[in-house]
């Protein structure tokens, strides 16, 4: 076949690939992790159920692919809040929040536990905490931030203490636990 | 029967009781969670198979008793710290030292995922928080914590930071940990 039709068919099958992941997203949003099926997949898509098994195997399946892209996306959002303009603290408190409203977003039960134990979820906390790690170093460098105990202790702080806001019940609060987080990160006068 | 003879058989029991579960915590350090068998316990504990049926019957039976123990003592060993002479942000200190210790203890694996799932488990996290919100807040009535920040938001804030010495290599760096987490409870200037 000329490469051109085999671009035409990748780019389809992407194209369905990311509208079924997209339907996910607001099943997911409107009744939880628990209430989507196949059935509802294909039809809100606009797909055959068949065409839709060809795709993936079960409603496991594509929850554990809709929540891998979830996770890159939420990746990407917090280096591009890294990457911008700032000193390192306010770089940090940035992420930092980026991160917390993710966490408060988080979904509960044993379906999300599950989807947590996925090894694409170690590699993003992996790279998350890396990045937390190297702003806290700049900080560091720059006096803004304690320089006396190791970054990589330091980021696995942050990073923990920011899943309390997953039982916190509004933004403010969320930016309350940001800040006293970060406080804890202040050099010791 | 006389009510002697029925507190003998009760008393009885309560030791042959306290001694599987003795057993079981010999075994857990020896060789984690999953290492644990009927076999095992009976034959440590100095008592038959059907005996120790009488009392549990499974291994799962046996870790959940377990670990209710485990878990009430390790809350009556914080209430006992806290209960210690000092100022309020002494008194937290020693209490979240002492939880980051244990937490720094804590089993990894499905089963300790499923034993943190019973109800006495959320039970004891209540009943702490409220205990470390007390210290707070009498802290915070002092000078020596910020007041800038509801009590039960901040206790939610230590208690999932110091979930992270579950990662640390040693016990410096646990205290460290708590020193940070401290930090962030500290007056705003």
């Amino acid at each position: 076949m000329p490469k051109l039709w085999n671009e035409t068919i990748d780019a389809h099958r992407h194209a369905v690939r990311e509208a079924i992941l997209n339907t996910t997203t607001e099943l997911v949003k409107a009744g939880g992790l628990r209430s989507v099926t196949m059935s509802q997949i294909a039809e809100k898509t606009g797909i055959g159920r068949a065409t839709l098994y060809k795709y993936f195997s079960d409603v496991e399946a594509v929850l554990l692919a809709w929540h891998e892209r979830q996770v890159t996306g939420h990746l990407h959002q917090m280096a591009e809040v890294a990457g911008q303009p700032g000193t390192p603290a306010e770089r940090l408190q940035a992420v930092l929040e980026a991160y917390a409203d993710i966490a408060r977003q988080r979904h509960g039960g044993e379906l999300a536990t599950l989807l947590h134990q996925g090894e694409h979820v170690s590699h993003a906390e992996h790279h998350l905490a890396h990045m937390v790690q190297a702003l806290i170093a700049e900080g560091a460098d720059s006096g803004d931030l304690r320089g006396d105990i190791p970054p990589a202790e330091l980021a696995q702080y942050c990073l923990h203490a920011l899943t309390a806001a997953a039982g916190l019940p509004s933004v403010a609060a969320v930016r309350r636990l940001v800040g006293v987080t970060l406080n804890g990160l202040r050099p010791i006068p």
